[in-house]
């Protein structure tokens, strides 16, 4: 039978493969069991693949990360009392409490400082806190003369002072450095700009999808210039939560934190703008949605709060010595705000769409592999059900071991009138069985 | 027949396993509709794989982001002479006119400005456009002394003052604060810092791919350190378009905007560096590619532009008060420029081709589901066709609504001489059917 | 038999659905060869799936991003003696070294410094070096009077006037700036602030992984309080490689990178936060990992060192000008650190461990696909095997090239009493073959 199949296939032109149609053959089972069993494997496939992949992932669309751009504006005046001592009686404006003045997607509102006015370079008293400062005689001083010790303030010019601690009887060693020492002591209960819970922040976030042509949206038709200029952000009511400017306070509240909590120590704050839009709606209904939380919880209870220190430097000019440089040393707290815009748009594509029907329906064969372990291993019928599944095949290299049991002629499941049986075909080189 | 069969079973030895082969059974139809119309599918999946996944995606490519540093360096020099109240003539530098100093992957440069000289905390008159600042008597001011006014620059002192505003005859309460107050009104028709345009500004940016070991990549052989020096980015010209030094006008008009359009008001500049680099040729190939874009565009007209305010703040030594704080308020006006560096770099690598492949041969099942669909539900053939495809097979707990029209022995599709028919195998408990 | 078969098609109802079970039948190849072919591809499939898939890139978890907020403190104090110019004999402590007082995920240290002291507004003599600048007589200087010579620093008044750099007996233009000119060339060998190596720095890095409720772990059960304040980074010791305060130098030292080397010039450094966590673990095992990279190495010799420019302003009145504004310009050479947070957390969810094992079977039949090529086309006995996978049907439209060499009857391969051969199935119009 060999030569005419050979000449066949060898016949077999090139045209002829594009008229042909390979599709498997499939045993049909009836049986409530199994039936029953593969169309809820099958129904909770689909239902994945059509309810989780295609619509709520929104598998038929294509995406696009948002493009943003930020930049923030604050707003506010507050006034302090002549009852915190280096600073006086004093109005605060923005170009005073926000440092830098501008930052990227961030911004710091000072609350709260402690003030070391008028240091210079010269020479004063160590803090008798630090470890070492504590002499009774120049010569104690002398051993450690030129060395900055741990936490100190300069290096040690070798003359042993009395303290100018209040009160202090103690003669420390002298250091030269920025003096008077700086007092990071705070002093009464409240911030010194207790009004910051009302500076307001107008936050310019001017964004982009640009594979879709999308610009920044107008929140709602709505929402005109003089509406803008004049509205506040309020999480509650409808009319004003698009509204890009916030009051201080409505931020921490936002995040369940009261501002008192903040606003001495210190903290840090994450603003985060979401813009997940759909555009196969209209785009007027791409809006952001506004979130907040504080940053600097945690389980280190030494890094609540923030703070830093920065300095005015200032030159004098004084008869004896020239021009001396001067600084104002502030240690500043206060709310740290760091803005986060996220979101994505996505917008209705057919690639998408075929990729996930496709990969769908390749799942969709899992349920059969399941079903076929029920049918083939499980079931008390398994034996009849693979012997329909299947058509058992010998070729000439099989596995001898079990050779013997496998008399031919024997079982002949799927009927015949050839030696072809279920057990015992058998390929010889280069040709069919016999 | 079940005893031998289940022995056998029994006997299957676990090293039998490694000697079997699973190939499913295939119908080949031979038919010029399906046919064609099966190869079409393939054929459009295959490209889809081949065209789309691995060559256009480079899916035989394993990926990583860039990993990047800017660093920015402003040169220039600008002139303005004395016409600008508060500034008089005047030379700017880099370190005037670019603040703060240094940023993350950003830079301000500023092109106008409008500076209030030698604010110092005292009471001045609040400025009468504000609400509730005119008044007739001290008596107006009493009753509000103490509080800010809304959008006012201070706390209210009590005492009702002729205005400062030049003309003006109005009375107003006096405030205390930074006085005199902000004058915020631009004089001119252009920009302070005309020049701002000629600046350059040299944006270094090293980049690394730490997978594949490639560290920022000369853009040319040429690019010697003496022509970098002296370089300029020219868009145009193959021969400078790698350069990364740029001047500013370049870069707005690079995103279509006259610099004249930004420097007044301010504004917001992307500058994107793509560094999209295929490993697989030359490193020297992978060159950085520069885009413009302006961010504050958009349809709040409110939102246009870009300003800020910051301060100087110095001590000055009266003979009357002694040493007395004093600051120059400056509201900036300038180009925001945010550099973003983004890209990826691809090398050939064999998981992802062998991945890509293999989901390729799975989404290839999905043009015989199509086609099935057309062959067993569409074609007027399809009983002759689902004849050849299924094997029926009722297991013993089929459902029996049809049972009286499936007689034994009927429809002998699959010919045989026994009694397992295309409709009637009937499994029973634990054997094969009879 | 057609009628009966299309009444069954129309009366088989929506239940018998439910009821019905496909699965591929299957011709089960004995063969050493194919067999062992076929479970090694299996093997390595699944070795794939579960080794790599599954258990290495943890395909049981779900996955969620770092969220994180980076605040840094530096500390330390340096000492700079009387030998460097503009400056003298000076201690410099964090607000004169850390400029901008605070960065976002970012913070400069100086350490080095080049001070031009007191500069005003006015006129001086053009540096020599700038080109144009040489002049005979003010005839020269006119020429270009009000413009600003290329690397200039002002515009040239137009007088000619003797240099003032000394030694120099050249005369150059006048120009109107700051004046006197920058002098940017450093002094000494060694940087000023050279003890900058001993400054720590610590990182508070608030970690959150949302959706797994999870906040800032602590690092350890024994990191107390009281000794997170006193602990030292030191990647060595498994006892502090958790600590969050870090010498300068060995920050640059675990990048390989010698203080040295990079304090002078100065440089940027990455500080790398990895947070990899595994949440089916305890928290107490979610830690930080820090590495290190400098990031300025590359090509551009011109791009090595890191520095920018900055000013202190200041007002000094002088009887004769009244209030004069003076400036401290300072190039400013340091240490740019950019700390970069990454990682993710994985906790074990369902749904990937399913949609994985889901995938993975169906890259299963990729194997199939493969053996079958071997079976089908390069094995000698690929006639013998095709013949059992294939049954060959003919569709009415069939390609009729070579009809004459398929006659009817011809190989029975599957063996039966009637005329359905593996080669001469043909369909008619809506019914089975003949």
């Amino acid at each position: 039978m060999a030569p005419p199949q050979v000449m066949k296939s060898a016949a077999r032109s090139a045209l002829d493969v594009f008229f042909e149609y390979d599709t498997p053959r499939i045993v049909h089972i009836r049986s409530k069991k199994v039936g029953l069993f593969n169309r809820f494997l099958q129904l909770s496939i689909l239902a994945y693949i059509i309810g989780y992949a295609i619509v709520y992932k929104k598998g038929y669309q294509e995406f696009e990360n948002v493009q943003s751009a930020v930049t923030t504006k604050v707003k506010g005046i507050a006034f302090s009392n002549g009852s915190i001592p280096g600073i006086g009686t004093r109005t605060w404006d923005v170009a005073d409490y926000v440092i830098p003045p501008q930052e990227n997607d961030a911004f710091f509102v000072m609350t709260n400082v402690v003030v070391t006015p008028g240091q210079t370079q010269t020479g004063c008293a160590e803090d008798p806190g630090v470890t070492g400062a504590i002499c009774q005689t120049n010569a104690d001083c002398e051993q450690v003369k030129g060395t900055i010790l741990p936490s100190g303030s300069g290096p040690v010019t070798g003359e042993c002072v009395p303290s100018d601690v209040p009160g202090s009887k103690e003669k420390v060693c002298q250091i030269f450095g920025w003096c008077p020492l700086e007092n990071d002591k705070m002093q009464g209960d409240s911030p010194v700009l207790e009004n910051a819970k009302n500076f307001t922040v107008f936050i310019k976030n001017n964004i982009e999808f640009p594979r879709f042509g999308v610009r920044q949206t107008k929140p709602s038709k709505q929402r005109k210039r003089h509406v803008l200029k004049k509205c506040q952000y309020d999480g509650a009511s409808s009319r004003d939560k698009f509204c890009p400017i916030f009051r201080l306070e409505t931020i921490t509240e936002g995040a369940g934190v009261a501002f008192e909590n903040i606003s001495k120590e210190g903290g840090v704050m994450q603003i985060v703008i979401d813009w997940t839009c759909n555009l196969d709606y209209s785009v007027e209904d791409c809006v952001p949605e506004y979130t907040f939380r504080r940053l600097d919880k945690g389980d280190y209870s030494v890094s609540r709060g923030f703070n830093f220190r920065f300095a005015d430097r200032y030159s004098v000019f004084n008869e004896s010595t020239g021009l001396q440089l001067y600084r104002n040393l502030y240690k500043a707290y206060g709310v740290r705000f760091l803005v986060t815009v996220q979101g994505k748009a996505g917008k209705f594509s057919i690639v998408p769409l075929l990729l996930n029907i496709g990969s769908g329906m390749a799942l969709l064969g899992v349920a059969t592999i399941i079903c076929d372990i029920m049918v083939l291993y499980v079931l008390k019928a398994k034996n009849f059900y693979r012997d329909k599944k299947y058509l058992d095949v010998k070729g000439q290299d099989a596995f001898e071991v079990l050779e013997e049991e496998a008399g031919p002629g024997e079982q002949m499941s799927e009927g015949s009138t050839n030696s072809v049986s279920r057990r015992n075909l058998t390929a010889s080189d280069g040709g069919a069985a016999p």
